[in-house]
């Protein structure tokens, strides 16, 4: 079976992790999962929000939105209050990163992750996530370099990816045209151990049976082993610069979802 | 290993389905999930929503609160747009019953299930579906019934329910003591041929591994069974009473499923 | 003249006050007038609002809201702002229940009266009076009980209900049938030594004379008088087990309407 | 007793309406009750509220505001949403002056009456009755003699006043410095044949009895009709200038008060 | 060339100040051009703006409002968050007005100038700036005088006036009847030492030449010097009653305006 | 005199145009004029605004924002209501744009212009007019070669710049660190026949006189013919391509600035 644009079911799109590309933050990614590019940008603020007061620990959050022509037909603003649909997004973004970080590392800090869909053609609630990774390491390497952190909070990446059933064959990485004929919709959240973040799954036209179920997530899986090697090759460049410790954190993290299992 | 209130892991909380208790929706239901206690109405409108217009389907959808008292605190009424929290539950609540029902034959009309939950004591999102299946189910046998439509748009029963580790030991059904203490949190939403309509899992504490996933989906399909069995004892004394054509139902619903398979 | 369900002009409905239903409330009462029905909860927390501060005084507040299908039509959740009638009739409730209370006995907390209309049929307002005086009484009771407070700030009882004329008849304790067509609608609030503490009437249909205002006035007394027996009723199981000394509030009370007299 | 500005118990304040001072409303009238000042408009636009279409009837309703600087204090526009207090004024001029007018005769035309209050010293919302009406009935005895209605939709003069006790005094017309100490405030609304369209009465420091509350209604009544005379003046000149059969309106007035007695 | 009112190209319409009219504001201005009518208000409240604290400061900030019928047609009040053109008008009678004062004299108050418009024919912000300075003036006047500051924070009067090309005329304060047909519309705000505060000229119907714009240049500078003059006219009484150093403040607002040439 | 970046008085910043970068927009620009970097795209939809049915008119109409880490500092998205600065900068953007355009050819259809500032180092508005005027002519050059448009809606094209005073200085186009501490802005929008579009004026730290302002006008006319070649040399290659009559634009431009002098 062959798709649209000529992948295997078991294929990513072409994917490019740029970083610092457009404006100020402390860390930024523009990640491109073939047509759709998201900019992720991490801000680093002093204090933490109200209800965290005094419990010695960081905060990481997630914004997202549509730029109005990311898509085909002209989506509007959010100017009055958001949409079910964007707080979902910005929610599981949000709670996938923070499973990144050891907050209490993090302690008088919040960081914003932006994700702004420049393009969209699918896929980008994961691809924030997994961009959004980039641009949170590289503000949080570069927050410990400039000795602002006691230890640098960085636990573990994580990355995500979509699947899904069309037609009856299961497919990795759907893109618009796959996403929106779907039956069933998967969103997959791992870390780089392996362990599982978050899976959202969804029918759409039919409910699956619990073997169709798992192949999803095993299709999944495969794709975001390959999305972490990806994210390690466009931070390389910058952990070498600031002498990061990522050989420790790598093993740290290992314990730490050891621990789980 | 047993649990605060006596139970062990694999045990639901004790259960009541109530029917037509307050109000004057055309169907509802009380279901008390220990003490966990939401009231589901129906409520039946013509017309359909505007995007769905000229397309000959009908539309369900959910709204979820909290009334105020029904928390240990309480918890301040959302009267100038509704959280991302609110959001997520009753969009889930929605697609969940919409897998329920064949929209064509419900065209002209809208079904909105509210859910409103008396008190809160963990679980409520998952108890307001399989509250809320009963509900619709009432209103629609009744619409049925009453000559309004041409075929019963019920095709499957549906019903949820939470699992979770907490401190290592995976239970089904948390209440609020176990759900604020848990590792991870997963929601399943099954019909009543056993195929998966949403899944959703969420690492709050700590990622787990897929061995440990797949213990919380057998975990919970067990105790949909048995919700599914008090769903349909409850409304048996109605369908009976209307003649509903359930067994067609129930065949009608396993092809769909088979389909699936 | 006979009415619809076979009362005479000057009697209430069936009548039923239970206490702590549902919820976790400090104080909470279900009230039923015929097939209107209310869950009234009172929620007592620390600190006043911040136009209070500094003034040694607690604040009594309300909030009142018609759950979708307590009504024969799906009633909309005001979740974008209050309608006008909706502020108006929580005001009420505020204004009449602090009557209840010294506010200065009540230094340093709120509690906010919650009432929540789980069926409507006419004079929703006014049980929310009724039942919303139980459950403040039963949290300020128990607060006091409990030592919190020096004194208790319960100085009388309050009670409401509604007449008017339908036909030309004068009606007591309205229902929605007879609500619908009334030419003339009165709402009043008197206290336990018959002093009164609010009157709304409007004129719907046509204004009357001076002489027919007088006789509902008349009408509405006496069946405020029935009405404060039978909260008295509800509260005394609490009242007696904790030897809250409700004779010396009677006569405080008493003391305070004389001095205005 | 003597009044800090001189006045008996029963006295009004200096009372002055002007005609059409301001824009260019259908009508308008700046009342002035001592040194409150209020400019209301009546805006006569066609078509009737979604609600009221195909009931052949016409629409009358008010919007009520305080410039910043009416009052002592600046006070904070009302930009996002009304706060209660501004809802429940303009809610209670509207159905004061909707009993003025016979709706079926004014189909196919709203009516919108802006008061805005330009000074601020007490008894503001009564002053926006006794002055709106002046501007309702100068605009609908316009747009009857411009002859776009068959008949005047004008049936009865209303006016309004408010009552108190202050420091044990039942006083007539309370200025801001009485109104901010006053134990019980009464708004009342009369025709112009004497019958009761509204009665508002609020304990602010006390119940009152109800021979005390008795007091207040004679009090108010009173000087209603006074104000209903000044009303009268004001409207003379346009009254006669139209030629607008007044004779006959205040007789039918009359009848459709005394078929209520 | 002579316009709708026999006015010349280069006259103003008949202008009017009075102050004090009505309200309780520490200085007020009703300002008449034509059949434009605005009342103006400064409020002076203690404290200023979160963003300003610590600086050392004063501000002065302006709100501006369409009464409903101060429009041929009502205009709809901005009760739910306000249009893109007010905020750009009550920017500019901000800007303009601070360009008045000296913040530094002014720390520790926030004066509020409040622009409502009673009669709107055109060049309804042009008004508010010249009346909000002489309501400003006359607030700082009294408040220095009074000795709550150091030193008089008016350090300079402001005016403003519309022009704009007509059918090819190019003509000074244009009425609603002019503004509505305009090619083009320039407002100028400038100090009474002649210095250019604020230019906004936007091509209506078509864009003009350099040549073309300087003219209404030149037509507005002359303009704004009479209303100068008509302001300090107004202001007299107050400025020798208190014996404001008015001769000081003018030769301290010429070496400010050399200071820039 | 030499400025931060080495600039004279009079140089632009380094002005780059691309076209088509990112999404889907029928037309869109990414216009970067030094670190200035704004996203222009030119959504064009069926339909007009209601308030312009049966008018025989198209409309033009621009939004605006800052993406949250344009600027140094995170900038928080306007997601409840926009400020009064994000309003005039969109309403500013149209009115430029809609000059640039014959209405009356684009009836039938809406063109958006977004405009999002993916970096922000000064003069985003200006930037916005001249970039949104390559996405708009881009969008109507392929709207009337696909044959949708009788004729071209063309009619001239736009751009805009800045100018001020910084320390005494006259500056073109200036960047955040100059903007931050100028006297005085003007922003200037000109036609390509050299008419006068818009002049926004306006004194941060001083007034200027008439001689000052007249060299900032001089100094942006120039500045804003260079961006003009820069914009002809972004479109030339679509309208080569297209084989748009750009020729006989410019001539008809001409005539009515022409017309207008």
């Amino acid at each position: 079976m062959i798709r649209n644009d000529g992948r295997a079911p078991s294929d990513l799109r072409p994917v490019r992790i740029s970083i610092d590309t457009y404006g100020y933050a402390e860390g930024s990614a523009l990640i491109e999962m073939g047509n759709t590019r998201v900019l992720c940008t991490a801000s680093v603020e002093e204090g933490v929000p109200q209800w965290l007061r005094g419990q010695q620990r960081g905060w990481v959050t997630a914004e997202y939105a549509l730029l109005p022509r990311s898509t085909a037909q002209r989506t509007r603003r959010e100017r009055n209050g958001l949409s079910g649909r964007t707080q979902e997004i910005q929610r599981l973004i949000g709670r996938a990163l923070r499973a990144a970080v050891a907050l209490e590392a993090l302690d008088g800090f919040t960081v914003t992750i932006d994700c702004d869909v420049l393009q969209a053609d699918g896929g980008t609630r994961t691809a924030s996530i997994t961009g959004g990774y980039v641009a949170l390491a590289l503000a949080l390497h570069r927050l410990t370099a400039a000795g602002r952190l006691a230890a640098n909070p960085i636990r573990r990446a994580v990355a995500a990816v979509s699947a899904g059933y069309v037609g009856g064959n299961a497919l990795l990485d759907l893109d618009y045209s796959e996403d929106s004929v779907a039956d069933m919709d998967c969103n997959l959240v791992l870390t780089d151990d392996g362990a599982i973040v978050e899976v959202q799954s969804t029918a759409e036209a039919r409910a699956v049976s619990r073997a169709e179920f798992d192949v999803l997530i095993d299709l999944a899986s495969d794709g975001i082993h390959r999305l972490l090697a990806l994210q390690r090759e466009a931070l390389a460049p910058v952990v070498e610069r600031l002498g990061v410790a990522s050989a420790e954190l790598q093993s740290e993290d290992r314990s730490v979802a050891d621990g789980g299992a």
